[in-house]
């Protein structure tokens, strides 16, 4: 039986594993440094303590197998990250990875073995905090990381991945050999939802559809840069004006788009020179628009840069636009979404199904094999903060479909061509 | 007569007088700094060799002194500054006491002998760059600087300009003694435009009614910084999309104001977190509105900040609006303007009326005396700037004007009631 007095302990231990933080309150469990590990060898001992054999890949990357009654069927594979952003929250990937332990523990406290093997995953350095790239213990176990890509990325400190992974015993010249390439029946992932859908609707498990990707625009707005009390408003070639236009024009696009939610998002704002005296000759802008629908992002993206043109037509402005990402949403499998579905019907749940706007290991899983991903809500939606905040019953609630997920996968049909 | 060539010669020279820069191919004659010192001086020799004695005040303004054949009817004062922006150009300031000398020379090789007793002036620190404040030397001659204002002005390195005045041997201690307290006949400008109105216009000379004030706000708009994949649209307070929205309403305010010029700019964006997935939660905007007439921006500046509290409360975000200054416009005396613009008719210029946007030494002195400024075009309206050029033409043709000014001021009643 799922413990939440079991949950909340570990949750209130792993609270006391953090980097003292330069300021803030948070948690701070930055990739491979040493609270990151800290907590991982207490997730490792967790792991050996519901009876699992861990082993470690070349990213550091760590695995507790569970022989299935039949080891030759694909394995089912479940879990989440440790690591967290600078000052950042306590359930953060965390829920993900002690709920997967706690089914284990559940299951063997019931004498349940299951048909297929099970895989209980902690992927190394999911945000991208530290190198600037996330989800990485993910791609290295999808084979997407080369030895010359871990030397290309640095932290801060100009530390090359590379070099940490050797600081840390592991073997990053041996990155290749990180690639998991045995079937598997489904993979699984519960996290906190970072949003306030759950929230704002008062639902308690969200069962989601797919995982949004960002295309992200990078405009620079040219205008001149003009004496603010001596150009006449009629003389004017302001691109903080035309960059407001633009702010409303995404706000707009993406608000208006019926076939599928969109959002779209100007999180990056620079005008130069950004003085009281000067008409802002310059403005560079962030453009982040997300859809678990490839069709509506490029539809909004499309319309976006049109009226980009427009207005800077219109304000006889030069403009550049780059598109620094386009990446592609993973839609889950509709048979893994009736199949959870059912198990929060059965359970007499409060659910919904509902997209991800953030991007999440899972996203990497959807055309390997049949992936499922559970939200519960934190508070206030607030995520990456130390205000970060998850109820333990939501916990224990997800911890039960999950365990049941994994229980009843094998007799499940995803429809999935599965990957051998 | 008036001698382009003596001109052309003296501006070529000064572009030589130019701290070493950090970048950037322009003039750097920062306030107190070597350069300007350098400057200071050569101007001094040209004064001294039109004739004039020169007197230093406790600030370092300089003032060249010709006896009237009445020394005590009450002087005429004339000049500008020589002081640059970081990078700057070698017309700002420099052409209008350059024309000043240039009027004396004149006078002096046709033995015209004024009736008023002439002082030609050089302001010290009319730019803020240094020291962020402007017209200081003025300020000084006025009695606005006390030793208390001279010890809190800093520099970026954080010398104050008590101890600055001090290493030019000059006299902070008995800065009260600066206050420029005889009667003055009148007070004559000539600065180049820094806008782009004359050249737009085909005009080469500017007969400028009065020197808009800004009034400046700074907004801080909060409304919540979520993450921009996970909040859908209808859930967000983005201050970014608020501070679109006043970025516009300024832009039509200004515009649409009818009863007098108004000019309104949002010079100031900062977004926070501003981060590519954050919808930003803050937003800091800097507002400066101008206009010549007290009323026209008083009555714009109300409308947008009832603008901002609409925008606000429609959006469900708080905000503040602090007014961080709210200066008097200065507006030159009607019988100036008809001296002025009637000397510009004899000689035939293409000449026109006009505000001026940016702030300037002679706004110290309309409550003074009985002021004129005249302003001629530089190029694409460009200053402070590398690229800031004036014709040699319009300089000469504007010094000519000047000249007139000042030989016939003798016979204007400009019903000011002096100061004495």
């Amino acid at each position: 039986m799922i413990s939440s007095e079991r949950l909340s302990k570990q949750l209130q231990y792993l609270r006391t594993i953090s980097d003292p933080a330069t300021g803030g309150s948070g948690i701070n469990r930055l990739a491979f440094s040493d609270a990151d590990w800290k907590c991982r060898d207490y997730l490792i001992g967790l792991m050996k303590d519901a009876g699992l054999h861990v082993t470690i890949d070349a990213f550091g990357n760590v695995r507790g197998h569970l022989p299935g009654r039949q080891e030759n069927l694909p394995a089912i594979m479940f879990g989440s990250h440790a690591d967290s952003v600078p000052d950042g929250g306590n359930y953060d990937g965390i829920v993900g990875i002690l709920a997967a332990i706690e089914v284990v523990k559940s299951m063997q406290e019931d004498n349940f073995q299951n048909d297929h093997p099970l895989d209980v995953v902690l992927f190394m350095c999911e945000e991208s905090s530290r190198f600037s790239a996330a989800t990485l213990g993910s791609r290295a176990m999808r084979g997407e990381l080369s030895i010359a890509e871990l030397q290309r990325l640095q932290d801060a400190e100009g530390h090359s991945l590379y070099a940490v992974l050797k600081t840390r015993q592991l073997n990053p010249d041996a990155i290749a050999s990180a690639k998991y390439d045995r079937p598997l029946k489904a993979f699984f992932e519960v996290h906190i939802e970072q949003g306030k859908v759950l929230e704002h609707t008062k639902t308690q498990l969200g069962v989601v559809t797919g995982i949004a990707a960002p295309t992200r625009l990078r405009v620079h707005l040219h205008g001149k840069a003009d004496h603010s009390g001596a150009t006449p408003m009629g003389m004017r070639f302001d691109s903080s004006c035309a960059a407001a236009e633009i702010i409303l024009q995404v706000e707009k696009s993406a608000s208006s788009y019926q076939a599928a939610p969109v959002v779209g998002t100007v999180g990056i704002v620079r005008v130069t020179p950004c003085a009281m005296n000067v008409i802002p000759g310059e403005t560079e802008l962030g453009i982040d628009i997300r859809s678990i629908s490839a069709e509506a992002k490029d539809a909004v993206s499309k319309e976006i840069c049109r009226q980009i043109e427009a207005i800077c037509q219109r304000r006889s402005l030069t403009f550049d636009i780059e598109e620094i990402s386009k990446e592609t949403p993973a839609a889950m499998a509709p048979a893994m979404l009736d199949f959870l579905g059912a198990i929060c019907q059965r359970q007499n749940r409060s659910w919904r199904f509902m997209p991800s706007g953030a991007g999440h290991d899972a996203m990497h899983w959807t055309d390997y094999t049949a992936t499922g991903m559970l939200f519960i809500p934190c508070k206030d939606g607030i995520s990456h903060n130390a205000a970060e905040s998850a109820d333990i019953k939501d916990i224990a609630a997800v911890t039960e479909v999950l365990e049941e997920a994994v229980r009843t996968t094998s007799q499940a049909d995803f429809h999935f061509s599965e990957s051998v």
